[in-house]
């Protein structure tokens, strides 16, 4: 195994110099092998790691599972658009018999059937994240702690819209570049300094262009 | 990455029906790039991991980062021997001020001088190893939970010593063979009921001749 021939170059130039102290991510296989490269890159694997469900990628409900075309041809291809589009309109929610809800799967074992969502528009996942920010990684950097997290396109937005307060209507077309690591300095309050992506100008602008593409893609 | 196609296949049948809810692991990379394996291979990335320092290697202190022929040029071979087959002789102690001494490296910056070790006997190892024992993994798996611990050849015999009340004099000639998992049932009390190891018999006799003859070889 060799991380450091992944696609994501962590051990750059651009990163070096980045130290930090704890890390936190989801309980989706894609984040946490993400982090595993970063891990690998940075030579910190002994870090400190918290996998937390609250930084999951939004859950698309009964969409979930679906590709494009089966997605479209059962609801329409303007109401997918919809789902996507608006920030408070979730698509249908599942079943909790259905085997899609997340109570069949072990890795929420410990939590009720109204802790998990059965469906999510974007405000819903806000709703779940941000107390993943406020009571877990928010005291850890008041604490002095250089924080990593390592989630997805929905709950880093969320992080976003909370920190950076964006509106409901701009966070929806924010269009978070994957694999490209983002740096937020905070003030003593927690308050956004600045932040800026760890990329040059032409790199992050087709990143963030890919990932509109897809949004566009699936509508 | 493919972990699956490592030296070590997790993903034999040997293997399947093997559940766990939480992890153990030291913070070295070599134990942690063994636990992600295996992680890969059960399909549970997901799985809360604690790294503690506790479950490390043994610190062999003066001897620390050198090789055989070095170490026997500046001990003698009869000496080394002594230090690698006695339960409670160390090496020579590191002197704080040495870059080997681990208060050096920021894995270890909340912990005091005092509760790193400047070198080890394994009479050492099994004094720092049992209370991640007693205060951690035993108190987990009263709660019901199914542990996995991935440590190394010395912390991995300290707990055995611990489980099975094994003698200082036959501890050291206990051999783990390295890379091939070793279950552990017990009781309500955790006294071990018995234990066996995933693999057939030949294999497993290979792989402790070869710990034997690692630990042969340098002395």
């Amino acid at each position: 195994m060799n991380f450091r021939e992944s696609a994501i170059k962590f051990t750059d130039s651009t990163v070096q110099g980045f130290e930090f102290d704890v890390a936190y991510t989801s309980v989706l296989k894609r984040a946490i092998k993400t982090l595993w490269y970063v891990l690998e890159g940075l030579d910190a694997y002994w870090l400190p790691v918290h996998r937390d469900w609250r930084l999951n990628e939004r859950h698309y409900g009964a969409l979930q599972g679906l590709n494009k075309a089966e997605t479209a041809a059962l609801h329409g291809e303007q109401q997918v658009l919809v789902w996507r589009r608006s920030y408070d309109i979730p698509p249908p929610a599942l079943e909790v018999s259905d085997p899609r809800h997340p109570s069949h799967d072990r890795r929420y074992t410990g939590l009720t059937a109204e802790q998990l969502p059965r469906t999510e528009c974007l405000a819903d996942t806000v709703q779940r994240v941000v107390p993943s920010w406020t009571e877990d990684i928010a005291p850890q950097i008041k604490s002095g702690k250089r924080v990593l997290v390592v989630a997805h396109g929905n709950s880093l937005r969320a992080l976003i819209k909370y920190l950076d307060g964006i509106s409901d209507q701009d966070i929806v077309e924010l269009n978070i570049p994957t694999g490209i690591p983002l740096v937020y300095e905070l003030d003593a309050e927690l308050k956004p300094l600045r932040h800026y992506y760890l990329a040059d100008e032409e790199t992050l602008k087709q990143a963030q262009a890919a990932v509109a593409a897809q949004g566009k893609a699936k509508k």
